[in-house]
């Protein structure tokens, strides 16, 4: 098995996946992109052509190359699914209370304040990006209410604890009010004393400035 | 069965859940959810507590509320497998792909033009919405090329595709030049003509002001 992933160690992106691989336990190659030096590896032709959008992250998987975090993760899922603990319920009720938690992060919040979005906001970035992690959160802690249990969906880890953990370190970031969250907060801090967790933690990333 | 969409006729996440159920032949009963009307119903007490986001869509099937419209789109794959055609391929590499062609335009471009960010964004809303369409369907054009046959990936409708034809729109609204984008292009077209992308469309909904 050859199993490739482009990622950054900031990237909250190719953090989730970082998670599910170590939390099933399964090894690849890091292969760092800088997403800021020299105006960014991503935009350079031989990344381009790795992927089209120019983000972190990718997974290499032999033949297939796949991008966009969530559709990796549920690759991850379905190709490895008897490897380690599965990331999402056998309930197909439950396992749409996952993609829901996973998508308010993915789609509602993280896009909004991604790099290339924030060095278009330029001077009010810090500003914008509060404000949609905060509206992201309001909804989020609402859906945990309903969800949660030690985890984000009962007291299995799934896929949205994977999304949550990155999401909460950008937060802090942007200087969101935490305790207004308080199952978000409590969820995290669970999360991130886990084993899987701290090995896919940016701090402990080959590509992370100032590593001892 | 008592399945509910809360819908709105123009919202695009609306109208690929809609295009999900007509393909799979489910009833359902739409609920309008106004986006625009007294400030926006999405934002009202009663509709929080159903959609804490405050955004459409949300799937109420009996018991299980579900918003987001990936994870509603997923929800109703496995829920209802054996109901007309499949919506992602039985091969994990070609869902793969069909997720991630889904994923770049409800995670890369949708949420960076849709009517909470343009009202933040106010005058240059048209411009910004353009930017960032037309950077997604440069990624999406060249990912295209690599995995569709009549439609997205292959020669059979899936989600991709119900995600596809609510985004061209949009780029329409927004004066993206489509001429950039063939094979975007020549799928739209083709899906245009499609019995249930004619049932979900906008102009066919009940909530769809001038409608004779």
């Amino acid at each position: 098995m050859s199993l490739k992933l482009y990622s950054y160690w900031r990237s909250t992106c190719s953090w989730r996946v970082r998670i599910c691989l170590a939390l099933k336990g399964i090894k690849s190659e890091i292969v760092p992109v800088h997403l800021v030096q020299d105006g960014g590896m991503q935009h350079k032709p031989e990344y381009r052509d790795v992927n089209p959008l120019g983000q972190v992250p990718t997974l290499v998987d032999d033949n297939h190359v796949i991008s966009q975090s969530m559709a990796i993760m549920e690759y991850i899922e379905e190709k490895f699914k008897s490897q380690g603990p599965p990331l999402l319920p056998d309930d197909f009720a439950e396992r749409a209370k996952v993609r829901q938690l996973c998508e308010t992060i993915a789609s509602g919040i993280q896009p909004l304040q991604n790099l290339s979005v924030l060095q278009k906001i330029g001077e009010t970035k810090v500003d914008w990006a509060n404000h949609w992690i905060t509206v992201g959160f309001q909804a989020l802690e609402k859906m945990l209410t309903m969800t949660a249990g030690t985890y984000c969906v009962g007291n299995n880890i799934t896929m949205a604890d994977a999304c949550l953990v990155p999401q909460v370190y950008n937060a802090n970031r942007f200087k969101v009010k935490m305790e207004d969250f308080p199952i978000i907060t409590r969820i995290n801090a669970t999360l991130q004393e886990h084993k899987a967790f701290i090995e896919a933690s940016p701090d402990n990333q080959v590509d992370c400035p100032n590593k001892n």
